[in-house]
């Protein structure tokens, strides 16, 4: 990891999936950066006037200066440090559009509808919906796959990691303790087996290692915060 | 506007705020371009093949390639066209991530629920919270324009006119006619004065009187198509 001084420094939570996809850069970069745990239930001004307008994490300052959006601070990182690391976004113009294209999948048919499927104001009738949303996105996306692998792509950034893959990985052990909470396979072999296989091989990059949190810990994590929207919609899922 | 061969052709359907916006982003660069008119009830088999995900127009073909998503598209004219025209986003990486963070914005918390609000499926509760949503983004906007405003800057772009001011330009007369169908203001003078000048600048630019549909003939299409869905949120606005 670069020692250089990039004055880099995170703010976000241990089980944040979208503070997930910003170390997955950093660490796909090679950049090094200071870390600092926000406490979501009790937010620090530092989160609230640096991000005033979602008060979410992350937030990534960079020379003080604070970006927020988890994929347009990916896109900054690849852009403020383009020579550090492998590319996160093609050089080619039609080809980033491509990426964009993706990325913007991503966030409005598998993250909306998945946040959905979990959010304990919706009904039971949305919650439904929301899976049935995911399950078509997932089809898309295995779609989507399986033209990179006639190429002999591993990853939907081609050869190496790019914006798509860290979209989706950044979700990818939130994936997986909401297969094991709602009882419905999202990325298993046998119904999607490119992405199943795309998530193993993700998972298995150093960067990955260093940057998602450990399984273990999210789902107890989820278990106990979420535990009665969890059951509630096992029970509307399992239906 | 030039005329050099740029082989591009924009697939869209006339009263599509999403097309308006692609439309701007070519008529501010100077490109030509072909247009080619979709009838989204009889969708044609470009359409089908080019956009096989969403089948949704605007489609732009370069050089035969197709790029879809009106904001992935506005990105694209930019970078392979840097020397055409004005700057569609900044050249600096942090006041670009800035751009594309109020992008998302009006993406995610203006035209997402401003669609909940006409949507017909939709119930009475969800279209309220859909205005209440779309009220709040207002004033975040109106506060961010502050900000420009204390700068000196007429436009989100700053001195020109830039992604983000497409994004919202785009969406400017179905703005207009939601408001008349609604009965609710949405950029008016006395709740949102910097907004409200800011559309009128915009609206008033050579590339909005080319780029975006006539008001009466809007008006005239929503009232036919969306009549009944804009009787029932006008009920439910009123209330």
């Amino acid at each position: 990891m670069s020692s250089a001084g990039n004055e880099l420094k995170l703010l976000s939570t241990w089980f944040s999936p979208f503070g997930s996809r910003v170390k997955l850069a950093l660490h796909l970069k090679g950049l090094s950066y200071e870390y600092v745990e926000e406490d979501l239930m009790n937010k620090s001004q530092l989160l609230l006037q640096s991000n005033p307008v979602h008060k979410k994490v992350p937030v990534l300052f960079h020379r003080g200066k604070a970006l927020c959006e988890s994929m347009v601070i990916v896109d900054y990182i690849e852009e403020a440090f383009p020579d550090a690391g492998p590319r996160l976004l093609p050089s080619d113009p039609y080809e980033r559009a491509v990426a964009r294209f993706w990325v913007a999948f991503i966030e409005n048919k598998f993250v909306a509808p998945w946040c959905q499927m979990f959010d304990v104001t919706k009904t039971r009738e949305e919650k439904a919906e929301g899976l049935k949303q995911i399950l078509a996105a997932r089809a898309t996306m295995e779609g989507a796959l399986e033209e990179y692998s006639k190429q002999g792509k591993p990853f939907f950034g081609g050869d190496s990691v790019g914006c798509v893959d860290i979209a989706l990985g950044g979700l990818l052990v939130w994936v997986r303790a909401s297969e094991v909470l709602s009882g419905v396979k999202l990325l298993d072999a046998a119904t999607a087996p490119l992405l199943s296989a795309w998530a193993e091989r993700f998972a298995a990059l150093d960067a990955a290692k260093a940057a998602l949190p450990d399984f273990g810990r999210v789902l107890e994590y989820a278990t106990k915060m979420r535990g009665p929207a969890a059951a509630k919609a096992v029970a509307v899922l399992n239906k």
